[in-house]
């Protein structure tokens, strides 16, 4: 029993973890869910969208050079020769001289016309129609492949779909699409106290605040449980659940520091790599990551603030590199001024909790990392760089916010 | 066939919206779903958080007071009587003088130890240990309900969960919560030239693009779909998927301007209340919304930028309100200067695509509502409010940001 004789920088972690989680590989899944995933190849066009020329109102589609003159003190007589609906077109022939098509928004455009006079200007009386606007050609007509072209790149690869790309490839004809696969990441909660919550406890128990808290955050950043495993401390069983295939990473939260019952560290360097172990910074110091072949595993301490810490600086980078995301914070943020002296040490990050009074933050008084309520009454979170002692009042800062 | 005799304005939609989009009941649910969703009722601690006193760190508990004058140079020999880990309590009695337990951090702090020395001031030899530090009372020792007392109020009615917020409701053995139920929203697409993706089409013919748009802005409005339906123009079908018992939101897309293939404005104000026909904004001026019975109808533009702005300003608020949550726009913003003129019309509300040049934003040339690539070329968009002719070069801004 001993401290960390050494402690990894936070910056070496960071660089460690972007070099070794990479972007999966894609899968193809139906447009209804693929909102919010990373494209894994560029889209392009295959028909133009809109596939015709179409009206663009409500109106009569005419010849433009028959308008010529027409105003509210010129109404022109025009004959009605039919009428085009979206999905239904003209059925006669071309459209000829002072002759109209009542057409509605979306609908193809007669051939001959090349204009459509809006209803507003417009007056119908048996089978005629009087036009009171004069338009010159191409108004109000939407022409073909405006949106689109055939052929056109319209995505390019990594982007990450928003509702409105999913409608756009909708528009294409598309019904699937290629996609960056979701990290598949299994979830260990390791500790002999630890209790379901709902089940009942002994005084000394305690329940398991890390499992619903972890899966919330793998779902925020792309991953998807593939398995979640509560385990004793038993070297046995934390061994099989750590080799066993189908994982692209692993979650074990519990038993990372140098303690007697830390068994995982010294579990991960004998199943693989154990890379880091021990981080400067607070809290979560006691976080490591590592591998068991290509699997990228995470060691996040018991305690579930600096569970939330190292997840957040750590694994969920890995997870959003994987699932072909920024590896950026995904919080909003929000410049703030510092009301009260943010504390820190020289080559130590820290993870401050903080609070707005107003429009500046407060550090939360905290007796301890393992303060849970103080994630909860914090608006978010200020990162103190290891070169740094801190934040006096009045500093501008970064503040990262939890909602 | 004519155009819109009067306008509403967007400020008296939303009004509408506010005064009749409630929050709706409470659901229970299991914890690991509720992250993202609205507590129904604050949550009061059953329980103290830790359940007793434990170690904040690995080490050896003992009575602080056995400590003093303890330090490099003169190390405290205490003989180690025992051990307690996490979950695992030191079986013997109170600590007596000059003697140490053992502890690992998380574990119950013995009776009669008040304070904690860690590993690294601590050498162990033939069941004794050196100490060469002096701690005082309390020193490195987590007191019972410091995180959380029993009967505390831990959390508000009307919050929306965070990660740590479930696991603080886990850590006091809550296995469900009771959380504002989604809202059930009904999607109706209507139009005889629609096909879905996927299949083969006619020329004149257009692929259904609303559907999985809308399903994905339902989703990240807290929504959830409770029927899917798409529909000729045709007033029998339209009328019964309108007026049918079962969705709290009715979305109807197409149909909705004043042409004569466009029934939903009619259909609603039969089956119940169109409170909202046409809108000054731009674009989709032809929205709508009313109600039937208790369940609030929006109709949408069936063109995809309508749709899309339309659900944005008017549906997706009422969605989330519903849902219990702010019924502000949920995406993140930035201020940006305007580099290009962005031009508007005196009582419209527009509703501007935007894409930044370096920090500075741009209108996308436009030459119709319809283009739906205009809102995955851009980066966002900004609202140019009904008294404003628009705004010049230099101006500063708030864009909406579409990621």
């Amino acid at each position: 029993m001993h401290g960390f004789s050494q402690r990894s920088e936070v910056a070496t972690v960071l660089a460690w973890i972007d070099a070794h989680a990479a972007r999966l590989g894609s899968e193809r899944i139906g447009l209804e869910a693929a909102c919010g995933r990373v494209l894994a190849r560029p889209v392009t066009a295959s028909l133009d969208v809109p596939a015709f020329d179409r009206s663009a109102m409500d109106g009569y589609a005419v010849r433009s050079v028959d308008t010529s003159g027409a105003g509210d003190y010129n109404p022109l007589t025009f004959a009605i020769v039919g009428q085009a609906l979206p999905g239904q077109p003209f059925a006669g022939d071309a459209v000829g001289p002072s002759r109209a098509v009542r057409v509605m928004t979306g609908a193809p455009m007669p051939r001959g016309a090349d204009a459509v006079v809006p209803a507003e200007y417009a007056e119908e009386k048996d089978g005629n129609v009087d036009l009171t606007l004069a338009v010159g050609a191409g108004k109000n007509v939407g022409v073909r492949g405006e949106d689109i072209r055939s052929g056109a790149l319209v995505l390019e690869a990594g982007r990450r779909l928003r509702a409105q790309d999913v409608g756009l490839l909708a528009s294409l004809g598309m019904s699937t699409v290629d996609v960056v696969r979701e990290p598949r990441v299994r979830m260990l909660v390791t500790g002999n106290e630890i209790v379901q919550p709902g089940e009942p406890k002994d005084t000394y128990q305690i329940y398991d605040a890390n499992s619903p808290m972890l899966r919330a955050l793998v779902a925020r950043d792309g991953g998807v449980v593939e398995q979640h495993l509560k385990l004793r401390d038993d070297s046995a069983s934390i061994r099989e659940a750590l080799t066993a295939p189908g994982a692209d990473i692993v979650l074990l939260s519990g038993g990372s520091s140098v303690g007697s019952e830390d068994h995982a560290p010294r579990l991960l360097a004998e199943a693989g790599e154990l890379a880091i172990h021990g981080v400067a910074m607070r809290p979560s110091s006691p976080a490591g990551a590592g591998r068991v072949g290509e699997t990228l595993v995470f060691l996040l301490p018991g305690n579930p603030v600096s569970c939330l810490c190292a997840y957040d600086f750590f694994a969920g980078r890995a997870i959003r590199l994987c699932a072909g995301r920024s590896g950026d914070w995904p919080h909003r943020t929000k410049q703030a001024v510092v009301a009260r002296k943010i504390a820190s040490a020289i080559g130590r990050v820290d993870y401050c909790r903080v609070r707005f009074e107003g429009d500046a933050i407060e550090p939360l008084a905290l007796s301890g990392a393992s303060i849970l309520s103080s994630t909860t009454r914090a608006d978010g979170f200020v990162i103190v760089p290891g070169e740094s002692e801190g934040y006096a009042p009045g500093t501008t800062v970064t503040v990262y916010l939890y909602e």
